[in-house]
């Protein structure tokens, strides 16, 4: 394939990672979109300590989409329902689109009718869309899943991701409460939620994948606390089947807690791995983007999953 | 799909595990071929420990070609110079092909005539043929660039796949030269060598994949004795880059060795992983196989091979 082209939307910390590393890897930025007023106008190498690119930052995704582009790199949102009007703006102008939104690594159960949509649109327009990172979409998922082929039989699978949070970024560290009491805890999390988006999926991804039937799936989130003083979150979601769970993924993250990846299959053979001091978060993600970008270009049309590449 | 009609050739240790698992898993073997005398004519059934199946084993790949099947499952050799004739035959008769075959699982460069006659024999017959196991096709490579797509900047890969070799199967003992002299082991190790098969072709899967483009590949195999009695081996292969290793793959297989899978990326972010207790191979190869099976039988036609599949 001939250089990419890339129009990359969002320039947060992972955005500019992401901007970064694709221009080092030989990926050509063509076009630049974020909201955030101190970086429209600005010229891109500006925004990422860089060199002059010759790109300016727009606030205009539908303007910046009429540029020849392979595929639109989205780090801007979470949340599928916030994002879709972007993809579906993507989409119809022809673009591949790929992004960090963890509710669109595996859409399908949460959101059957905008995965539906998004998956005629890209058929439609013959491109591929794919959301990923490292969680969702690698530790607690497509890496079960490689581990899960070496498995004549599986009885239980249990995923544990651990980190010190103190050691994050500091919009990580608010969203999992860290510096709150317990009171302010307590209160923002019936308004709003805490912690880790993308359990949900990485648990169906996993059971779909194994067809493993769930009676139910189970979700939770706690604070970790020093006295009233709150460190962090334990959040857990567990897919039960007659009332003994199947599939247990448990994200902590807080203040002080160690860094590791740990997945556990007990089956035939059984398999115990861990990954020492964890795969760091932002930095593979931002990895997993760029790695995709190739793949992602050159796919069958359609809403992927991490599941359609090794 | 329906009910997806397999043909298995080689019922050694492994194909016996694979024939039991495909059964369980809900494939049909509607034949079977094997060359030892004291298994030809015998109910398929009977040699699995299981009951009666109505399927009797042939010494005749060709007669066991003529039924309908989907996908021709060989467990019957190592080497890819051997296994092409029955490659050949299979995807003449419109078979899909997958195999324990250590060569078949990256053929492309010691073998690139043979890798080349047998994707366009494949394509021209519109089937696909795999390779695969736990080493290759798992542990050493899939799993590696699983990894890799975690990682901004690659400096380095080590991997070390260890096993006490006490505690496999008879055949895997003298693989690995156990209960030899010295001397017996050095006689031999010149005349037909010894050890595993697959180190050269993971190191080239993976740094193919990476884009490394090495200088030299280094190999070696050498025992490990306590006094005069071999109680194994370490072999390992390393690929060069201006005289530093870029990728080493070490596999110790002796008596009362610690039973490990480890991969080191020294990168950016770093990845460590150990797999406790490793992955029993056997077991894990059976599993990979039969877990392959669907992939295969609807993937894209030709030579493919596990980087083609999640």
């Amino acid at each position: 394939m001939d250089e990419i082209r890339i129009i990359q939307v969002g320039l947060g910390s992972i955005g500019k990672e992401i901007a970064k590393l694709a221009m080092e890897k030989g990926f050509k930025i063509i076009g630049a979109v974020d909201i955030n007023p101190e970086l429209v106008g600005k010229d891109l190498g500006e925004v990422l300590g860089k060199e002059e690119t010759g790109v300016k930052i727009s606030d205009s995704l539908k303007e910046t989409l009429s540029k020849e582009a392979d595929i639109v790199v989205n780090s801007s949102i979470s949340w599928l329902e916030k994002l879709e009007p972007q993809i579906t703006e993507s989409v119809k102008a022809g673009k591949n689109f790929i992004s960090t939104c963890e509710e669109l690594v595996y859409p399908f159960p949460r959101y059957p009718e905008i995965a539906e949509r998004i998956d005629r649109l890209a058929k439609e327009n013959n491109v591929s869309v794919l959301g990923t990172g490292v969680n969702p979409g690698f530790v607690m998922d497509r890496l079960v899943l490689a581990l899960a082929q070496n498995c004549k039989k599986i009885n239980e699978i249990r995923v544990l991701r651990s980190g010190d949070a103190s050691k994050r970024r500091l919009p990580f560290q608010k969203k999992v409460g860290i510096g709150m009491n317990l009171e302010e805890f307590k209160e923002r999390l019936k308004r709003t939620g805490f912690g880790h988006v993308g359990l949900f999926e990485s648990l169906r991804m996993v059971s779909d994948a194994l067809d493993m039937k769930l009676d139910e799936i189970k979700e939770d989130i706690e604070p970790v606390c020093d006295g009233e003083r709150v460190l962090g979150i334990k959040q857990t979601a567990s897919g039960v089947i007659e009332n003994k769970p199947v599939i247990s993924l448990e994200f902590q993250m807080y203040a002080g807690a160690e860094n590791k990846d740990v997945i556990n299959i007990a089956g035939d053979p059984p398999i115990n791995l861990e990954i020492k001091n964890g795969i760091q978060g932002d930095t593979a993600t931002a990895a997993i983007i760029v790695n995709s970008i190739p793949n992602v270009a050159k796919a069958r049309s359609g809403l992927l999953t991490v599941k359609d590449f090794v």
